[in-house]
Parts: structure tokens; sequence; C-alpha cells
């Protein structure tokens, strides 16, 4: 992701202020500020920021033209990276900016806490548990047997299925379905619309039509997962649809029965992922990839956009294409590509010539 | 679209009834009759339509089959282009015949407006504003501080978070998400199960795995925007994703943080638009295409099913594939592509044939 | 789909117990067992089955492996296709194990039979009309002149319009959304977040913008229909969206205004079918594949992953890539492509040599 063409937050509550110097011990970063000791009252874009803003100079591709933004920038300093020498404003430095504009964005614009307890217009069956610092929003509904931890948030309208389970300080936004039986860990995060535990695809064809699998599985999140609005995660046709601690994952992704994900994978949006695939720890899937069903994907391997993983990936490869190939084997391939309709042309004049050729070069023997 | 292979009409009440001559005023097309004025109580497609009904022909493909049904139809009469000459039914001639199509559907399928009020099991928190015209659905959640304009239409179990905006006369239908602080303009039109103002994908890599950039900014979507259902829009990071006036959204559309997009656009289904894309007025997205993210995409441009934009797009450029290109080029290439095995073959007989010329052309040296 | 690396179930309440030879009548299988007759209290994976439970071998590749980790498993027994032959545990053996699996889940498993009757935090309009041995979730929503078979199951916010009806034994799953005037036959399931008559993409280009064409048609689907987690489907124009009996639809898949499906098809997870496209009976589209609309695929053909229809497909055709093409030539054309970038030079090659050979044998010439 990027934060060029940042535009100035609109954050309910007035942020809270803080001088410079103590926002750069706060955000633990390095002062860079000539002795001047700015008061700053929030964080916004270098085009918007006002005179009381901190903004922000990524390391991403164009940080030459936000530098050169900044010195027309109304804002009163910068959160910037280490590496980069001379800049026209007091700045914060960090080996990685966007450490430091996380912690900003956590200072300037804390999460919303919304008050603890069971909204009245909530549904919680009386043999669920839910913690007494939880709490579950407004039409919210908990069915029997469901365990709700300590400090969780479900936002209004949000579904726990019967037996589900959801770890401590785990947030679910309105209208997330969390289905019967499934379970996520602590520190959590799902987003608006997603479905945890829908069944998973399993028929079996007989003469009259599809003879319905029964999924009697159940989906296991972990801790620090982050989980994109509607995406769709189908519980195991028997055992657990698996995604390990600190996975993120965007929206509109569907992950099929039986998969078994690693810990800090990245899986962007659109992605579709087949039943009973194994993808290891620290995987990337690209945009709108995809996979076969039953590969593996091994520890560190990059998918690019598009890609289809039709056979195993080896750890810390990175491939793309479909079929899939090494993803410099198909750039080399589209590049190719570009020139075959005059390849075509080439050879068919190759062969007229050479035609020529083989009648020039026979007429000696003729005399 | 297209209109051919239409059925006939389930309309739930009985459709107002008028005479042909009249129904052409209302409609403001030209009468082309010979005289007779039956009276029409209905519009159905040429193969549906009974005596009481106004049917419809397409300035579309396969005008001419349907020429030919209209002869065998038993409707009363047709919307018809103003282009084509005889019809075997009296008609009501307009320029572009969808208008007039538009038209007779809104006069005989007047849209179903539900009384305004607060439903009694819906929740709105006594913070929210409410226009009294407007009309709160079973079991919506309204939070603290959001504002709602007149004539309103929000379905059943619709969600409306902290501070968020909803224009006049606009419709969310069921289960429809707005979160905290996003804004939505007048006389738009939002579907079942949308999502608008999810997290955007923001994270920066560590040691230990990712740390979320927290998502501050918001989405504003302006008037006489049409968005489909179960799409996910997410919230930019600081400032605004930004959704222009007129622009239409299909189905299952995935639009990520930062993004620009401009007015009267066309995004069709299951497009996925990565972070921080600028799309300019008239854009047209085709179906299952996806952009990489901080590119450029001119006024007027079409991009066309499955294309990926990975780079700008020129204004009016009809662009295609992945890697992009000029749509014609795109064309040529998949056309070589059939040609491409075949091609493989030719070029190995040439290098044998070459080999042995070689051989041919080197022997009369050797006497 | 498949069953290796099943993991041992979470079922809720305990499973009955039967002797194996009881268990294989009431599963209608073949007895293969040498005497022995183990009391089976569970269905497990081969890898986690306990003493008191039955596991399963699947026909699908990679069989082999598993009779292998059958000698080594804890299970009683075993469910396995009746072609292999010595198999280390007793076994229940039929022509189709997955039809044994399937009996098996529905023995050890049975199906959650949610109290019949009508929520008290449930909205159902006195207009409704709800069989009594239905059941109505928690924030159900049921619209005026909407219909409610006889044992239908409506999970908690479960949304019901205008007039729209579902058949006996019917399943909708939380927070499905069936849209005014829609129908849905009997013994189908629909999974959490799909949308059953959302608007169609339908609108005419003016100078100002595009002007709505008002989608006045309903969705009907069949009975013994499937229908995945947040998949949309677009109510007709006119007329209806159709689908046939038995046809099963993954995750997150889109089917647009006037599509016409047949009868046992299978729609994988991601599929996006455009506006109007006929479909026969038994069809497969794989997993993210597309339709360009108003095409016919014929009885029984079969569209591989990420496959875009452009055309009519032949009844039984077996076709894939965009353009679309026999799935036998795209593999052809994909091996190709792996020589493209080696074709690029071999075909300068021979041009360089061919000039030289057309100087070499003009040469005799000269003297």
């Amino acid at each position: 992701m990027s934060h060029h063409n940042l535009l100035s937050s609109t954050g309910a509550a007035a942020p809270p202020a803080l001088a410079l110097i103590e926002l750069a011990e706060r955000l633990d970063g390095l002062l860079v500020a000539n002795g001047v000791n700015p008061i700053i009252r929030g964080i916004a874009s270098i085009t918007e920021a006002g005179p009381d803003d901190i903004t922000f100079l990524s390391d991403a591709k164009g940080q030459k033209k936000h530098i050169d933004e900044l010195a027309t920038s109304r804002a009163a300093a910068v959160i910037a990276p280490a590496g980069v020498a001379e800049l026209p404003l007091p700045s914060i430095r960090f080996a990685q900016p966007y450490i430091g504009l996380s912690r900003a964005l956590n200072f300037f614009h804390p999460a919303y806490q919304p008050p603890s307890g069971i909204h009245p217009t909530a549904f919680v069956d009386e043999r669920a548990s839910v913690h007494p610092t939880a709490c579950i929003g407004p039409h919210a509904v908990v069915e029997a047997g469901a365990d709700i931890g300590a400090n969780v948030v479900l936002d209004g309208q949000v579904f726990v299925g019967r037996g589900a389970v959801i770890g401590v300080s785990t947030h679910f936004h309105p209208q997330v379905k969390l289905l019967h039986g499934c379970r996520v860990g602590a520190r959590s995060i799902v987003h608006s619309g997603a479905v945890i535990g829908s069944d998973g695809f399993g028929f079996t064809r007989v003469a009259e039509g599809h003879v319905k699998i029964p999924q009697i599985g159940i989906v296991e999140i972990g801790d620090d997962v982050e989980i994109g609005a509607n995406v769709t995660i189908d519980r195991a046709a028997m055992g657990k649809t698996f995604i390990g601690n600190g996975t993120k994952i965007d929206n509109l992704v569907h992950i099929a029965h039986n998969c078994v994900i690693g810990r800090n994978c990245l899986i962007i949006a659109q992605v579709g992922i087949s039943g009973s695939t194994i993808i290891e720890d620290g995987v990337t899937l690209a945009g709108q990839s995809g996979t076969v069903g039953h590969v593996r994907i091994g520890r560190g391997a990059v998918v690019a956009a598009r890609g289809v993983v039709t056979e195993d990936v080896a750890s810390g490869a990175v491939v793309s294409g479909f079929p899939l190939k090494p993803h410099t084997e198909e750039k080399r391939i589209m590049a190719a590509l570009r020139r075959l309709p005059d390849l075509v042309k080439t050879v068919r004049d190759l062969e007229r010539r050479l035609d020529g050729e083989i009648k020039a070069t026979s007429e000696p023997g003729d005399s």
C-alpha cells in the first residue's frame, strides 16, 4: 500500500495535542528539528496538512516528488525515513517510516472503544458465555454454547453460531458471521459481511445429479489475523480449515474447505483458494490469483497477480501465470508475445525465400 | 445489457391502464398507429406479451429476429427504435428505445414506496438524526451522530455507523453496511450486502510479521450512484476513497483504499481496483478486470473484460490483456496464438531444410 | 473435492454407536470384515481416527499413499471402494465410496434441527404466511405476502422480502437475503450472505450519463439447489432469472439478470455469468471462469478454470482459455508458449543464415 495522495482525516473526536519533542519520544523516533518544538494536534497528508499537523514521507517510489511537495506543505513537521538527508521541515525519523506512521495514527486517532455489555436489542442465548468486558452490539445474535472472550467487540448485527469461540480482544465488524463450532483467536479483526464456516463445496455425482457430502468440520483462525469484507471461508468436510497467526486476508477472498494456511501470509483481494491447499508461513498471494487445490505453496513464496497455482511451489519461489511458471519466465513470454504477430509473417517470408533458394541452387545441376 | 428473451413480468400490484395515444404522450415518444388506439395495461416481452400489453423492440443485435417475432406476438403495441421502417404492430418510436422502455417500466411498475418512519424493531441511537420522511426498516441499526436525509429508504437490517451521512432519496437495500464516518449522496442506490467503509488493506512488514496501519479515512460517494450486491469499498488510510456522481458499480466489485473514481463510470461485476487508483470520468471497466494500483485511467477509456491495468491509460483508449495493451493489438496476438503450435513445427522444418541447403550449396565447391 | 488430510471432527452432540455389521446394513454397503464386529462410535480421517472410529478411503488420486496410512491407522474399520483388494482393516465397500461417506456422516452427525416456530426477536409481517413447522430465527425479517413452507429453516437475521416464496424443507443460513417477489423451491440450501434478487445491471447511456432501466423481474430457483456464501443472483429486467433443480453453486459467484441455468449444473467459486446467458443441464463452470453474456452453453459442457465463454459452446465440449478454445488446443498453445522466447531467437538466426546463403549461392554466377 502507499500513502501518497493522502487527504486530511475526518477523525471524529478532537485528537490529543503534543509538542514535537514529546511526540518523537512517544513514537520512539529520532527527532531532527533544529531546536524548534511546534505543538502537533493531528496528522494529515503533505498536501492537506495544516500548521498544527504532522505529515508523512513514505520510502516508496515517488519519494522524490513528495520531498518537493514538502517544501510547500503547511505541515509543522514530517514523519520521514532515516535515510533521506535534508528536509524542509522538522522531522521524526524512522528506519521504517510506516512504523512511525502507524504509531502516530494510533496516537492521534485511537480506535473507538464501545461500552462493555450486551446491547438491549441483541439476542444472546442464555446458554452462551459472554465475558463481562465484551461488547455485544445492537441486533447481534449469539447462539447457545458460544464463548465470547474478554474485551471482544461484536458490532451491530453480528452472528455467532452454536458453540463458536472468540478469543480476547477480537473485533467483528457489522454483520460478520461466525458459524456453529468455528473458532477465532485473540486480537483478530474480521470485517463486515465476512462468512466464517459456510459449508465446503462437497458433492459426489450420481445418475440423478449430485449427492451432498455433509461438511461436519470447522474453521479455526489464529491470533492477530485480519479478514476482509465479504470474505468466505468454508468449514472443513471433516476436521478443520485452518488459518495461522498473523495472516492478513483482503476483501472478497474465497478459501475452500480443508485449506491449511500458515502464519503471516498476505492474501490480496479476490483470491480464490481451492480445497485442501496447504500454504506455508509468509506466503503472499497477489490479487485475483488462485489455486487448483491439493497443492502446497512453500514458505515465503510469492504468487503474482492473476497467477494460478497449478502445481506445488518451492519455498521462496516467485511465480506467476496460468499454468504457473517462474515469474521471470512468464515475463519473458509476455514480452515475446508482443512480437508473435510479426513472427508469423517473418516465418512465412522465410519459407518463401527458402523455396526460392532451393529452386536457385538446384538450377546449376540442370545445365 | 439487452432485453431479448424477456418473459412476462410478475409485477405485484395491478399496473395502471392507458390508451396507446395517451401512453405515447406520457412516454414522450412518437406514435405510429394508423388510427388504432388500444388500451395498454402492462409491458412484457415479445414472446410473452398478451393483448393488453405493450412490448419492446431493442436496437441491439438480433433486431431482425425480433421483428419477425413481432408478427406473431399477441402484444397490442411495441416500443421501437425510430429507425426501423414498417412494423406489424402499432408502435411508439424513440431515438433511444431503451429510454422509452425505462419510462414505460416506471409507469407500469412504479417503485414500491414503503411508509415513512422508524420501524418499531429498528434501533436508532438517540444521537442520530433521521428526517421524518425517511423510512428505517425492521432490525435496521443507525448509530450515534448518523444523519439520514429526506425520503431516504433503509430496508431491513441495514447498518449505518457512527457519524455516517446519507443524502436525500437514497435507497439502501437489505443488509447494506455504511460504516462510521462514511457518506453517500442523493438519489443513490446501494444493493444488498454491500460494505462501504471497511478498512483498507494497509500493513507494514516487520521481523515478526505485519503491523497494521490504522485506516482513519472515509468513503465518500456522490449523487445518483448505484452500487451492486456484496460490493466492498474500503475507507482511505487517510482522507477519502471517492466515487463520483452517476457512476454505476455492478456486483462483487472490490475498490481499495484511496481510490478516486470520477463521474458516470461503469464498473462491471467482479472487477478489482487496487489502492490509490485514479479513474477519470466516463471510464468503463469490463467484467473481472483489475488494476495494479497507483495508476491513472484517462477520461472515457475502456478496459476490456479480464484486462489488468498495469500502467496509466490514455483518455479514450480501449485496452485489454495482461500486461495491458491496445485492444486491437491484444486481439491480433490472441489470433496469432492459435497458430503458435504450428509455427513451432514450421520453424523446426525450416532449420532442417536450411541445414540441408548449406550442405547442398557447399557441394559444388568440393569438385 | 477430496477428503485426504481429514482431521477428527468436532461434532457437538455425542454421535450414536453401532456395531460394524449393523452399520454396513444401515449404510447399504458390502461388509468385508473376516468375522470381527467392532462398535463404531464416530467417523474421522485415517490419521486422526481413534479405536472407535470408522475412517474413509477415497477412490481419488493418492489412494496408494492412503492405503499405506491405513496400516498404521488406529481406526476400527474403513469405508472403501469396492475396487481395492486387500485392506489392513475391516471395511464397508461401495462402488462409489463417497456415497458411503455421505451416509456415514449423516448417521454420525445428523443435521441440527432447530425448534419450529418464530423466534420472539424475529419480525414477521402479519400479512406473511409461515407454516407452523417452519423455524424463523432470531432477528429474521419476513415481509408482507411472503410464503414460508413446511419445515423451512431460516437462521438468524435472514431477510425475506415482500411476496417471496420458499418451498418445503429449504434452509437459509444466517443473513441470507431473498428479495421481493423471488422464489426458492424445496430442499434447497442457501449459505450465509447470499443475495437473491438484487437489481440487474441495466442502464442506457444518455448525454448526461446513464439512465436506469427498472428491473421488474424476479429470480426463480428450483428444488435441491445449493447456493454458496456471498453469492449474488440478479433479478431479471423483465421475467425471471432461472436456476434449475439440483444445480450447485459455490461461493462468491455472480449471476446476472435473465440468465437461465439448467438442472444439475456445477458452478465453482468466483465464476461470473453475464446477462441472458443460457446454460443447459449438467454443465460445469470451473473456478473463476466467466461468460460474456447472450451465449448458450450446451448440455454437459465443461468450462475449465479461468475460461471465458466468448461464444456458444456445443453440448459435451470441454473448453478453456480466453478467447474460448477446445481445452486440448488451449493446452497445446500453453505448452508452445514456453518455447516462444527461444523461437524468436531461432527465427532471427534463420534470417541471418538465409541472408548468408543468398550471398553464398549468388557468388558462383559472378565469375
